[in-house]
C-alpha cells in the first residue's frame, strides 16, 4: 500500500480545526441552554482530548455513552478525533442486560452516562458486572459542583494534543441490530464521514448557513446522514433535541431558524397542528422529509434527496455503509427503488458463487468505495467473510434493473430451503406483489421431511376474491425459478406488524406453522 | 499506517466500471464524430489497457501526451487507472526542446503524438533525444490502416484487467510553469480527482445530465475542475473541442445540449455576438464564467461557484492542490478574496519560523487533506521542502481575514532582501494597492550595497497628482512593518504586462534599475 504523507491525511479533528479558523465565532451547537461557537468546541474538545489522555484513552481506546441526544456526543467524537479514540453513542432504551453485554463487548475505558430516565438501567447494569477494573464511569448530567462530565472536561488543558491521527482510523461506532440477535458494532472511520458529508453537502443543499435540528436519536445513522455531518462537515449548525416534544420543537425550529431537520411524519403532523394556532415564523424552513405533510406551513425543500426520491427520499442503505449507499438523488428516478450510488461508491449485484449477476436477476447487494465502514469491532470471523472478493458484503437482496438503477428487495438473512435450493422471500413476496390484485404479501418456510422446507405465501388483497390461490402461483411460476414459487397460499386481511412496523414474521410462523429455516449464523450479523 | 481494505479502494477505474453498470447507454464522450457511451468508454479503456500492459507498462509507469485536446486523453486516463499508471497530458506548445525535456524528465514507456499541427516540432524533439530506448511513439492522428493508436488499441483485449490499484497512486501528472523556470510535473492521485470531483459537483451543480463543453486546455488543471471531472464522475457527458474556434463551438453548444461549458471572455463575446444571426437555441446552457457578457444570450448561472465568486468565480488554488483549495462558494462572501476551504482541505497562513500567523497577518498559504497532490515527479529535495511539518507550502502569500476568509497577495516566489529581512512584493502591493488614489502598484528591489535591497514602488494613480510619494510611503508605514515600506516611488502611467496580461517585471527592473534579487531556487518550483 502507498504511504499516504501527513499533509494529505485529514481527519475530523482538522475540520474542528479549521471551521475555528473559518468561522470562529459561528454557532456550531445548540442544545439546551449550551450554544457553542466553533471556536468554543475546539477548545473543549481540547480539554476533553487532554482529559481523557490522561485517563489512558489514546488511539483505538473506546468511549461509550449511555444517554439521549446531547452536544457531548458531539464533543466526544470531536475529542476523539483528536485522539484516534472511538466512540459509541449507545441505545439509551437498552435493558440493562444489554448495556452490561455492550460494556463487555466495546471494552470502554469510559463510559459517560446519563442519570435523567436510564439512571436506575444503568445502576443495574453496572451491578450485573460488578464494576470491572479499568473503566471510568461518567455521569454527564452531575448537578453543578459534583464530579461528572463537567468537571472531568475541566481539568483537561486547554491546547491542542496536536497529534496526527490517521483518517482510516474507526471513530464513531454504532451498534446495529443483527437478524440473528447478536448486536455488533459497525465502525466508521473519519474518511467514511468525509465522504457521507460530503455526499450528503450535495444530496441536501448543505452550507455553512445550514441549521440543522438534531431530532433523531443519535445512536442512530440516519439522524448523522440527514443531515448532522453534512452540516457539521459545511461549517453549519448542529440543533439538537434530547427527545421530541413537538410542543418543545416547534419554538426551537422557529428560534433556530432551522433549514433542515430530521423529524418524522408523526411528529410533522403534530407539529403543523400546533402552528396553525402558535403562528411561529417557519420561513427558513425547507421540509426534508415528507414535504406533502408541511404543505402550507414551509416551503417544501427542493434538494435533490428529496426532489428526485419522489417526496420521502429513496434509496438503500445500512450504517455498514454509512448510511445510503444509492440514493434517487444520483441518476434520478428509474426503474428501480433505489437509485444509484454516489460518487464515492461503486454497487455490484453478486449471485451465491461469487459471480455479477446479469440485470434484472436478484442477487446479494455489495459495495465498494469510501462508505464502506471498517468492519464489527470485535468480530473478525464475520468481518472476514462479509469484506471476501474485495467487496463488503451487505447480506441485503437487490437487482440491477436494465436501466442500471438499483432495487433494494428485502434482507437474505431470513433464508428457505428447498431441497438444496437457497430461497430467499423477499424475492418472492416481490415478485407476489407484482401481481394487480395483492397489496402485501409475506412468505415463510413450513417444514417438509423431504425437501426441508415448502413455500408458503401469505397475502392480502386490495378487495375480496380478487385473485385465487392458483393465480398467485402461476404469477410467480411465470416470472421466476419454479422452486421459488409458493406450495401454498393463504389470504388474510392484515399482515401482523411488529412494534417497528416491520412484517411479523413470528407471529406468521406460530399461526400457519411456519418453521424448519436452514441455520443463518454466519450471514447473520448485518442490519 | 492502517492498512485499507481492497473494499474500500475505490479508484477512477472502479467509477468507470460503476458508470458502466448505471449509465450503460448514455454519452460519456463527444469528440468531433466520436460518441462514445460508458460501455464503449469501458471496452475502449480495458483494449488500451490490455495493449499498454503488453508493451509493459503497468503500476508507477509513465505515458505522455503531446497533442491538442482529444477524448484520448480520457481514454488514457482510464486505461492507466485500470494499471496504476500515469498519463502526462503535455503541453501542446510546447517547442522541441521543452518535449525532449519533457520526455527525459517524465521518461515515459509510451508516447502518444498527433501529427497535425505539431509533427515537425514532434519530429525535432525525438531528433534531440536520439530515439532512447524503451519508448515507444504512437501517433493517434495516423490514417485509417495505418499503424497508430487506434491500431494499437485494437490489439488489446475485450476484457477488464481487475487489478487491485490504490487510489492513493498518481494518476494525472501536469506539469506547471515553474517561476525558477523548471518544469515539474504535480502527479495528482485518483483520490485527488474524487475529492475535487464530488467538490465540483457541490459547486458548480454537476450530475448525471450535465452536458460538459471541454473547450478548456487539457494540459491544465482548471479545465478538470470547471467542470470536466465532476461531470465524469457524476456519469455526465464531456463534449471535447480540439480547439476553440467560435464558429464550431456554437453549434456544438447547441446540439449537444451543453449546460457547462469551458470558455475564455473572448470566446464568449464572440459566440454571443454569432449567435445574434445564427438564432442557435441556447436554453440548455448556463454560464459558468463571465454571466454578465451572456445577459440575454442564456440564463445566468446559479451555481455556488458563479453566486457566491462574484461573477467570475473567486478563490485560491495552483495545480499541486488539485486546483482551488479555497472558493467564495464555501462560506459567501467576506473580507478575503479567496473565500475559504472546501470540506477536504484545511488552511493555515504560516510564518518563515513554522509558526501560525494571527488572522491579518500575511504568510506562506500552507495546505492539508485530500486535494493535496502527490508531489513532483522526479524531484525529491524539493517535495521533501514544500511537504514539512505535515503540510504542503504552496510559495503563495496570503492572509487569513479576521472574518475567517482567505486572500490571496500573490507569489512568495519573487522576494527582496532588506538587511536580513524577506520582503514579498504582493504584501506591499497589496497594501499600497488599498489607497483610494491608487489603481495599481507594482514593488521591485533595487540593490544597497549595504542593505542588499532598497524596495522600489511603481504605482499608477486613478487621476493624475491625487497622492504624492510621501503619501504612499506614509500609508504603507501604517500598515505593514516599517522595513517593508518602499523607499522610493515612481508613477507611470500604465504599469508594462506580459503576454499572459501579468505585471512585467523584467520591464520594470530593466527601467527602473531593479535587481540584487536573493536567489530562489529552492523556492521556486510552484506554480
Amino acid at each position: 500500500m502507498i504511504t499516504v504523507h501527513p499533509a494529505r491525511r485529514l481527519s475530523i479533528a482538522d475540520v474542528v480545526r479549521e471551521h475555528r479558523r473559518s468561522f470562529a465565532d459561528a454557532v456550531a451547537f445548540v442544545d439546551g441552554d449550551v450554544r457553542l461557537t466553533w471556536t468554543e468546541f475546539d477548545e473543549r474538545t481540547n480539554r476533553l482530548a487532554s482529559a481523557l489522555a490522561a485517563d489512558g484513552v489514546g488511539a483505538g481506546d473506546r468511549v461509550l455513552w449511555l444517554g439521549q441526544n446531547s452536544v457531548r456526543i458531539w464533543e466526544l467524537l470531536g475529542a476523539a478525533a483528536k485522539l484516534g479514540a472511538m466512540v459509541c453513542p449507545g441505545y439509551w432504551r437498552w435493558a440493562a442486560p444489554e448495556m452490561a453485554f455492550a460494556v463487555r463487548d466495546f471494552d470502554p475505558k469510559v463510559v459517560v452516562w446519563q442519570h435523567e430516565e436510564i439512571g436506575e438501567t444503568v445502576a443495574k447494569a453496572r451491578a450485573e458486572l460488578g464494576e470491572p477494573a479499568g473503566v471510568r464511569w461518567l455521569r454527564h448530567d452531575s448537578p453543578a459542583g459534583e464530579d461528572g462530565y463537567e468537571s472531568f472536561l475541566a481539568e483537561g488543558a486547554l491546547e491542542d494534543p496536536a497529534l496526527d491521527v490517521d483518517p482510516d482510523a474507526a471513530l464513531l461506532v454504532i451498534y446495529t441490530a443483527a437478524m440473528s440477535g447478536t448486536q455488533c458494532g459497525s465502525m466508521l472511520s473519519h474518511r467514511n464521514l468525509l465522504a457521507m458529508g460530503a455526499t450528503g453537502a450535495w444530496l441536501g443543499d448543505i452550507d455553512h448557513t445550514t441549521a440543522f435540528l438534531s431530532a433523531g436519536p443519535m445512536f442512530h445513522i440516519g439522524n448523522y446522514q440527514f443531515w448532522g455531518v453534512p452540516a457539521f462537515l459545511q461549517g453549519g449548525k448542529n440543533v439538537i433535541v434530547r427527545r421530541v416534544v413537538a410542543e418543545e420543537v416547534l419554538p426551537l425550529l422557529a428560534g433556530e431558524k432551522c433549514t433542515h431537520g430530521y423529524l418524522m411524519p408523526p411528529t410533522i403532523v403534530e407539529l403543523v397542528k400546533l402552528n396553525a394556532t402558535a403562528g411561529h415564523d417557519l420561513s427558513a424552513f425547507r421540509a426534508s422529509v415528507a414535504p406533502q405533510l408541511w404543505q402550507g406551513t414551509v416551503t417544501v425543500d427542493t434538494s435533490r434527496f428529496t426532489a428526485n426520491g419522489g417526496g420521502e427520499g429513496r434509496g438503500y442503505g445500512q450504517t455498514e455503509v454509512t448510511g445510503f449507499a444509492t440514493t434517487g438523488g444520483f441518476g434520478g428516478s428509474g426503474l428501480g427503488n433505489a437509485g444509484r450510488p454516489g460518487p464515492f461508491v461503486a454497487v455490484r449485484i453478486v449471485a451465491e458463487d461469487g459471480t455479477e449477476c446479469a440485470p434484472g436477476v436478484a442477487g446479494e447487494i455489495c459495495v465498494r468505495g469510501d462508505l464502506v465502514h471498517l468492519g464489527y469491532w470485535n468480530r473478525p470471523e464475520v468481518n472476514e467473510h462479509r469484506f471476501r472478493d474485495g467487496w463488503w458484503h451487505t447480506t441485503d437482496l437487490g437487482r440491477r434493473e436494465p436501466d442500471g438503477t438499483i432495487s433494494f428487495l428485502g434482507t437474505t438473512t431470513r433464508m428457505l430451503k428447498s431441497a438444496a435450493e437457497n430461497i430467499f422471500p423477499a424475492e418472492v413476496e416481490n415478485c407476489i406483489e407484482g401481481h394487480p390484485a395483492v397489496k402485501e404479501a409475506a412468505v415463510i418456510g413450513v417444514p417438509n421431511e423431504r425437501w426441508a422446507q415448502d413455500v408458503k405465501a401469505v397475502v392480502v388483497l386490495h378487495g375480496p376474491d380478487q385473485a385465487s390461490a392458483a393465480d398467485i402461483i402461476e404469477h410467480c411460476r411465470e416470472r421466476i425459478a419454479s422452486y421459488k414459487k409458493p406450495k401454498t397460499v393463504e389470504f388474510v386481511d392484515a399482515l401482523p406488524r411488529t412494534a417497528a412496523f416491520a412484517k411479523d414474521y413470528a407471529a406468521l410462523d406460530a399461526r400457519f406453522g411456519g418453521g424448519g429455516y436452514p441455520g443463518g449464523e454466519t450471514l447473520g450479523a448485518g442490519r
